[in-house]
């Protein structure tokens, strides 16, 4: 194993990103996003993304020098027009009048657009926690994941993520993507040669598989049956023609076999609980407590795992597998 | 069974509000909601609901005359306090402004507070939508679920609903208890004296179960594991501190073992789809048609079962289990 500390992970991050002619604002960004994916060991978002990030701008589907536009469509609405770059720029620059809306009229919808997404979501999530609000965020993908009773893909994994604010404590967040498993997980399974376990996905011929390549090649499933499937649909059109973008359908027939990321829009709801509680907000905030403390008595709360990563990795830094560590210098070549 | 016009069964259910002593307009929009569920052969949501409210009534845990307050607190932001009488009428008495606020800033929150809770939110997502509008809903109940991992009960059935306006045709609506199954059902199952099927619940040795007594005694689970149990936080948290009322464990601790229906509040969220996408909005609204499509390819689309049965009531009426008729003519006596 590789070992950096996370300076090193964040400016070898940025160094690739600049070799291949991402403009400064767009390298800082997107440098900063997996700088925290790998920080709190979420290794499928962390710096594993920059081969698909650097593979989807030789397709010619992401623009290395895209400069955000931010759009006030209306007192509670913000759209920040990504213009085909990758989203954490778009996301920079929309959240602080995102924020200002949320405090003016109680609750704000900032929408992404044309963007090229590999983030997790608590990445942004957290930010808008930092600011005391509450938070919801949900994007499409690309059609891998075949509805309930279906066979064809037709959702993509389509993560949801949602923050509370606690007072003097990280924030309760938890990010999950609708299919049973992220897809990065079943890219890292095929990488390393591994089976998956049942209930992530099927063939081409619609028959459940635990082989990650037949999964890949055919759909992935949603969690939770109907339910986890009617979720995934909910994000498609809310993340989707809601904000004028793409479903993962279309976002699919767009890629036409490339094997470049997903290129769609996101939404994210921010709430001020502020305004929503006044005088008796910090009073109704800290009933959140004791369901925290009973969930945590019960086992981990959803971030948990990510927080404990997040001390190790500030501590002593990151560990990346040597051959993802050799593909990464190879894209320096 | 008992056979029943559709007038009949709402007049049925507001004969027996009135006697036990309902004002005109709560006892309107209460018999409104449960003919509506009756109508679309949601069982557990239809008449034999009115067991439930009039019990909650004569333990004292209601306001039978109650005249709900109007709140606006922020440009997006509306409150209903229900003054302890039951969901429908705050509902109503707030859809107008709620449904303005939207307009105005192109999304808007209603949080209903101090009510308590029988109803299905379908029957509120589909007013929503009827306006044209892309609407969210959720509620926690009284804390019967365990989450994901425990032993104890801590969450609500916590019902999640959407709706989405489509052209034409009747919405798109899903409505979903985060818990496997709906608490009605295992009510309606212990009533029968028929086991459930396993995955719905634990005993209160925390032991798996598929007696539906025993689950009552125990505890529910959620559906779709940690995911489904992070959903069902998130919905104790902004349709509870987040709007100022009660988590479901707070609801159940109300009320202090005296089997009433859950006190607390809901929260809907309602997005405007003109104010997001202006001149292009019927266009973009139309590209959610392919994905209905291939969704109903593969099986039915999750409100087809009720808008089946609603064809059929609209027809023939409906029946009624004679058991059920003969407890309900009793409330008249």
């Amino acid at each position: 194993m590789a070992q950096l500390s996370l300076d090193d992970t964040r400016a070898l991050a940025h160094t690739i990103l600049r070799h291949h002619g991402f403009s400064e604002d767009q390298a800082a960004a997107i440098a900063d996003t997996m700088a925290a994916g790998q920080r709190d060991e979420c290794a499928s978002h962390g710096l594993y993304r920059l081969l698909g990030c650097i593979a989807t701008l030789k397709a010619g589907k992401a623009v290395a020098n895209a400069q955000p536009e931010t759009h006030d469509i209306a007192p509670a609405l913000l759209k920040v027009d990504a213009k085909g770059g990758f989203s954490p720029l778009a996301f920079r620059r929309g959240l602080s009048p995102a924020l200002e809306k949320a405090r003016q009229n109680g609750l704000a919808a900032f929408a992404i657009n044309h963007c090229v997404h590999f983030s997790a979501l608590w990445v942004e999530i957290e930010e808008i926690t930092a600011a005391g609000m509450v938070a919801l965020a949900c994007t499409p993908s690309h059609a891998w994941v075949a509805p309930a009773g279906g066979s064809n893909p037709l959702f993509g994994t389509n993560p949801f993520a949602f923050g509370w604010p606690r007072a003097g404590q990280l924030p309760f967040v938890f990010d999950f993507a609708t299919s049973a498993i992220a897809r990065g997980e079943i890219e890292l399974h095929r990488r390393e040669g591994k089976p998956v376990p049942p209930g992530w996905g099927i063939d081409d011929k619609g028959q459940p598989t635990t082989d990650a390549a037949a999964i890949l090649a055919g759909a992935m499933l949603t969690f939770g049956g109907h339910k986890g499937s009617a979720l995934s649909a909910m994000i498609e059109l809310i993340a989707g023609p809601l904000i004028g973008d793409f479903t993962s359908a279309e976002s699919r027939a767009w890629d036409n076999g490339a094997g470049a990321l997903p290129y769609h829009g996101e939404l994210i709801i921010i709430i001020d609980p502020r305004r929503f509680l006044g005088a008796q907000a910090e009073e109704h905030l800290a009933r959140a407590e004791p369901l925290f403390a009973a969930m945590a008595q019960n086992g981990r709360l959803p971030s948990q795992r990510r927080y404990e990563a997040r001390q190790r990795s500030l501590a002593q830094g990151i560990t990346l597998p040597d051959a993802l560590y050799r593909d990464l210098l190879a894209l320096l070549d």
